[in-house]
């Protein structure tokens, strides 16, 4: 999550390696933890159960993929940071692309391992959690609470927007500071207790795209709301941030 | 929460918009969190479920808004810090109104963006959450735990008089920490652990009035409580602070 | 948590005035949460509902109290601290008894507010909490979990040496870290976890002083075994840690 | 956690008193959590109640570990760790072995002191404890979701190999960072948030010796998936960091 490159720069080979591996770890993490965990919550409410420890794993992989990654690469893991990093200016429009194409293969390389693992699981446990959408993001029927399409548009354009900004104030040039990543993976479990029971929370892309394609026909129907509308969060956001914090300033 | 300004020192403008926009997440991702998930746990303690999620998003909205806002205005995110820094002296007295008026009008529209994305959510589920005080902070029938008047007036003092304390001593000119933002945040969660039951936790007017101009007549006729008293003990310990630990020291 | 002074040398007065009021905050904070939030609680089990909360609220107390006392005073806020790094030579032993009073008189108070705001909660709010026993510490039937005095013993005489390992290893004059607050708070909060269910946990005389003193006969009369055994494991720490990890490098 | 000594370097006796301690803290934090904290969650589900605390808790005592002992022996706790570490080429081959013998009794200290601790607990307290595995790792009837052999076997080595990512990143030479405790310690949390519905977490070896031995034969005859696959996922990892990203570095 700091875009100023360590003495030796990376190279475009391992930046796209570590983009890969912490959107690997991303999903692993955090779809992995619902997956899973569910199982242990059978009476009386199990999405009330893993709702926190969902939200921490989830904020946890950032946390820990910027530390240990973020010197390579910046740390995105999410197509809609890098377009939101692009549109305020702070990396180079040439490396969204190759950026975008590495955090959606780690992804689903993440979810289709969970499916492998779930094989061995016990009768019956990879069909229950892909009908239940693999953790899906959706509306409507398959909104945790229940919520519409409107709901679920909204929210993601406003949190994506809030992560943007936190992740562009918290590496800035002049008033960044070492807690970045640290700062941007509480913000993403802060963003998950407030939207799992809206939509289940994408703000990613990614993230959406690898659970959508074993989460069945429902999810991926839904599924280019997750798409589109964090990328228009992150890109407002990326833009406003400059026009409102940089040019004050005179930076 | 650190207020010593960056090189190049933000004008009004940026530091408005810093304290708006950091309130409005400190209300989008504590009421948010509170009214939202209570939809996920309907047996049998709603407020216990919530309990532990929304006393972390509190905590978490401010650790981020520190680090991301904090270079820009200070990070207070709330009349009261403002109030109690200004009488430790640690800002000037003419930029307390303006702060104040940012803060309160970023909380609304943060509460007003929460009964937007409401309208489209289950049928009855706004009104069902507007009847339930919409995260209000409230005393008798309005605390979770049936407390009264006098135990909510004792709580926001002592409580308000704690965080000006760790606000102050963490953000010393000669002792304090680049864990501010952190100690500061987490503060805020600890406040709400101890504070929910008595009457679901202030010490933030701008929190207060956000959530009850939603709330209905209760919380809004027992809101001066939450504008006074978060006052009252930011005022006291911002004065003692500056004469207990300042003057001693002859710094 | 820092035993190296600032710039300016803090008077005992203010050192003193530091201890009182962090031990305020951590009885205020630890056991205002046990007793409040029990509150929501009531089905089926409250002693879990309340667990991890409570083991939040105490590590969270010492990691504010930490960042924001620290500076002045060393940050012990418990008798056991204060004489385990005095036997380890990191404070002066003259200082070692203001210390405790200050701690003493500061968790009292705490716990006397806490039962003053109860007095103005729901009807018989009171009395069932201290019949509860307040938050004390307990073994028999007033451990949680039902576990012995032996129990209890051996659990405060390890857990206390641990909590003392740490302090001494990350506020080390050569291979101390800036992160030792954080370490320190969070070590108080996987004691917590570790031993609420053995005897609620004191590792701390004051803390276990000041709930005792508002929780009837059972506790006052177990009380002895939380003020003597922190203490013989504080101590041993400290000898240990002098004499295996500093004497072996010669510093 | 970092592998720099200090400015004295440690001798070999007190690298291993840290790796022993540290190992010990690790076990009597994670281990004494999930045994004694499920007394208190006995219905419907005691799992799901432990669930939180206990991944909570192994990941607090490697964070608060790496700070205190860290700079003496760089932080391991965990025979995987070593070996991953020697395979990037961070220590010398020639202290893994006494490491991992200091590790492994450690571990077993620790758990030996619980079980002496759970003598003196409620009648039938430890024969219940050890019928239920004294919180061994397991696949089949040993599972708390009921994964089989291969789904413990392919994620504990996708878990260890990602833990040694991360502390190859976190404490790299020129791209580390004073994070690294942090970061490490919750990435365990994040690894038992994953994987112990799965088979209970191990990602290390003396962990999972130290349970096992008081867990009876299941748990006994199952122990060499947990000797076995965090090594090579260690291994594999060390092997790859090294070739990945510092040969492409040129460092």
């Amino acid at each position: 999550m700091t875009d100023s490159p360590s003495p030796a720069t990376p190279t475009l080979g391992a930046k796209l390696a570590a983009e890969g591996f912490g959107t690997f770890l991303l999903v692993f993490g955090g779809v992995g933890t619902a997956v899973f965990a569910s199982n242990l919550y059978t009476d009386p409410s199990p999405n009330a159960g893993v709702y926190l420890p969902v939200a921490l794993a989830f904020g946890l992989t950032v946390v820990v993929g910027a530390y240990a990654f973020g010197p390579l690469s910046g740390g995105h893991f999410n197509p809609a940071v890098t377009l939101g990093v692009a549109a305020a200016g702070r990396i180079a429009w040439r490396d969204v692309v190759p950026y975008i194409i590495a955090q959606v293969v780690g992804g689903a390389i993440a979810s289709t391992l969970l499916v492998l693992i779930g094989m061995f699981g016990p009768d019956g446990w990879l069909t229950g959690a892909q009908d239940a959408g693999f953790a899906s993001n959706g509306w409507g029927e398959h909104s945790p609470g229940g919520f519409g399409m409107a709901s679920a548009i909204i929210i993601e354009v406003i949190l994506t927007g809030i992560f943007l900004l936190v992740i562009l104030g918290t590496t800035h040039p002049e008033r960044g500071t070492k807690f970045a990543g640290l700062a941007i993976g509480l913000t993403l479990t802060l963003i998950h207790l407030i939207s799992i029971p809206v939509d289940n929370t994408s703000v990613n892309p990614a993230r959406s795209i690898a659970s959508a394609i074993y989460g069945g026909v429902g999810p991926l129907s839904q599924l280019w709301v997750f798409l589109v509308f964090p990328i228009v969060g992150a890109l407002l956001a990326g833009f406003a941030y400059k026009a409102l914090f940089d040019s004050t300033q005179k930076i």
